[in-house]
């Protein structure tokens, strides 16, 4: 299930829901510890970065169990989240998973599921900045954790020449300090210098920064692992401290 | 501000709480109809397609009238909503926008505006399928209304080619039957015609339909403006009823 970016504001009443009717709950730390207050009294499961194939084989042996479990993820569970794991797990095992929104009887190899979505962490962070996101856009994790560079050059590559607004997910981390200049001089190649980037540390949690640059007034030292990056297409401008990508209407039809 | 999918469910704390302190609530009909029950008594202006210039000229003259004005888009406004027109006419004319969030006393030609998140369509859809988001992925339009078709068979090519997950945004309308099935030719060129496709209507409001086929099997008559598409990218499956993207933790630590 999704948290949302992580004020009680912007989460779902689904989802708090869902941590309410949880025995218990399962995550990455520092987003279980966006909703502690939530969740007191239950039974909690937090772990540290890089567990995610323990945390979700905790949560569905848990479940199997027949206790009722919250494994969450921050933004949206279905955007570089828990969500697919859930599934690949299952599959491996020959665990069967069934619609949780629909009542049944189990056996002890079904599993209900509910994906529950979530405002994920470039929603909150667009509406920050303005409306960077008004038009077609792709989303691209510098992470090669699990997905090799070329790949993601590939994509970086492919979205800048055709003109997307693009979202950047782990912009930079400890392990792999120069990824962020490689995307950045990828981009550079079909984006002028001046286009407008977007940097977002934290969104609408503890800690929130929000910055207006450029493709090259980028310093990485504003960036980290929980930043968010949103580069302009060809059309975006910035605006009385605002970032905007238009969709077309004042061009067509005048203001 | 953003209403989400539909259902009370998934409309944020922030959102229901804007909707309960505006005056005045402007939108496209439908969108308005989502929340009748929360907007009773207030001052409702609700228009009909392709009417966006003028709600949102609307909204902006009763705000600098000094009232209370919720104007609302479905799913997120940031993404192919109604936030981006608020700047963009904003700014032809000359207004000033300040961030709403901050108090202020102000004069006549500065607006506080905030862009409320919500859980955009997209997120909605895939959490109905499962999990098939989960990597890299692009959001295109196939609306030709403001965007030359070149454009959009561009970032196609694009997305299909560097094998990002792709969301499908308008799909199909009455003025232009043949849109989809040159998209899919496209897509085709690039991706195997047993690709998954997750269909996807009025997700999570009344009249919601969920349907997977492929790219191959998909039937234009399932398709219409209010449908999502989701077309996988190489490595997506189909089990048991679920659409799944992985993100690569099997392949790299085992089961």
């Amino acid at each position: 299930m999704s948290l949302g970016p992580g004020s009680a504001e912007h989460l779902t009443p689904r989802a708090a829901e869902a941590l309410h009717e949880a025995e218990v709950v399962v995550g990455y730390k520092t987003y279980v510890g966006l909703v502690a207050g939530l969740v007191q009294g239950k039974d909690i499961r937090a772990s540290g970065m890089r567990k995610e194939i323990d945390r979700c084989r905790e949560a569905l042996d848990l479940a199997l169990q027949g206790r009722r479990v919250a494994l969450v993820s921050g933004g949206d569970a279905g955007i570089y989240g828990m969500a697919g794991l859930v599934f690949d797990l299952c599959r491996a095992h020959g665990v069967t998973v069934r619609d949780g929104r629909e009542d049944a009887k189990d056996s002890s190899d079904v599993l209900p599921v509910e994906v529950i979505p979530g405002v994920a962490a470039f929603n909150a962070a667009a509406s920050l900045l303005g409306a960077p996101l008004m038009h077609d856009f792709a989303a691209v994790s510098l992470s090669d954790h699990l997905t090799p560079w070329k790949i993601i050059e590939r994509r970086l590559e492919a979205a800048a020449e055709a003109d997307f607004v693009i979202a950047i997910y782990n912009p930079r981390s400890a392990t792999r300090p120069d990824g962020l200049d490689r995307a950045r001089s990828i981009l550079l190649r079909h984006r002028p210098g001046d286009t407008p980037v977007g940097v977002v540390h934290k969104a609408m949690r503890d800690g929130q920064r929000c910055l207006l640059t450029t493709l090259e007034g980028l310093d990485p030292e504003d960036v980290d692992m929980q930043t968010v990056l949103l580069v302009g297409n060809s059309h975006t401008y910035v605006w009385n401290g605002w970032m905007v990508t238009p969709r077309g209407y004042l061009d067509k039809y005048g203001t």
